[in-house]
């Protein structure tokens, strides 16, 4: 299996925000998409250990955010490479509640869609949560939704390889080696380990078992290049 | 409900085909997206008036094609604009039996996908075909895949709003008045009309019911434009 096969599908890039019992957070995802139009319907797939994942589960509502192409790595970064169970994500952005309730992230958002999940598709390490759209706002006509491929080559075109923008440099030890995932250029550090996988830290890029993958997208250890 | 917000996401184009009792055919989808990585799996979302749908149903496999930004209006026409139930489409490709025996479309491929359907999703007016991919080939490493937005952008930007490339001229009658679709750039015009659905030939767009909606992809009334 040629797992370059995969960098040619096409997708966006989305928040993805519920809230239930007062615990709100939205995470960073790609597959979203429409499944039928009578009735609009929309489905997306969210890795169960996502805290997003429990919060969509129990209150069986959703909102998406379309990002832009301008999206602030300030946006990238809250979203998509921390977790809501150790910060407020929504503490430094415009959010909009919804009449259901929903979180509505608006900055460097083109448009917004609120769903009532009407199916639950256990798929192993994800579920595939299917809505009925219950609105659909273009809040930006004229913008650009952001692809995941424009947000890959733009970032590994602009930044310089040891200091991605959403690094913060002060992160990064002086002579450190860091290994980038090739698929959403999160660094690996000996200094940091993986410690929500059981890796320590210290632990070198070559002392990872094989099996070990990209914490925030999965990919394969030989899917990363030495800086 | 804004129906401009759909626009908004992003989706690549696809040939997806599939083979059972003799019969094979293949249409041009745009949602396929991955929905695990461990093991890799790929769904796909199928109308269920589609005749494929009742192949992929009954046979459980499916092939997917990634197509490059310069498929040719050729392949777009044979495979998103006909029947399988009329033509055979692969009279005129170069077509590829896998060991799986999938016929593979290789015109304008960039990658290509088997899968093996693990699980049916009934969602209403279309099924989501959950496949675990049996094989992922990069046939074309540096072409860019087409999106649904590049096809609706160039085709828009490029052709002549009376004879968008797709559309034989000869099949337009001098001074006959033409409703094209916003979303797929179908033409209705009133000496065809749409038997498929009802609709003798002869028939105004004026005179369509409300409740028509554009056969190749379900848009409302209202989005189309008159030429």
């Amino acid at each position: 299996m040629d797992f370059q096969a995969f960098y040619q599908l096409s997708y966006g890039l989305y928040i993805i925000t519920s809230v239930w019992d007062n615990k709100k957070n939205g995470f960073i995802g790609n597959t979203v998409f429409q499944v039928t139009s009578k009735p609009p319907t929309m489905a997306i797939s969210v890795n169960k250990e996502n805290y997003t994942h429990d919060i969509i589960a129990e209150s069986k509502f959703f909102a998406v955010s379309v990002l832009t192409r301008n999206t602030s790595m300030d946006i990238i970064r809250t979203f998509g490479y921390n977790s809501g169970k150790d910060m407020d994500k929504f503490a430094n952005v415009t959010v909009q509640t919804s009449e259901n309730g929903l979180p509505l992230v608006l900055n460097d958002t083109s448009a917004l869609f609120e769903c009532r999940v009407i199916k639950t598709v256990d798929a192993g390490t994800h579920t595939l949560f299917i809505g009925e759209i219950l609105s659909a706002e273009l809040v930006q006509p004229n913008a650009d939704p952001l692809t995941y491929k424009y947000y890959r080559e733009v970032h590994k075109g602009k930044a310089p390889a040891k200091a991605p923008t959403f690094i913060d440099e002060t992160d990064i030890k002086a002579g450190e080696e860091i290994y980038t995932c090739q698929i959403c250029h999160y660094q690996y550090k000996a200094s940091a380990g993986d410690p929500d996988h059981g890796i320590a830290p210290g632990t070198s890029f070559e002392d990872l078992p094989d099996d070990w993958t990209c914490p925030v997208c999965g990919a394969t250890k030989d899917l990363f290049e030495k800086n």
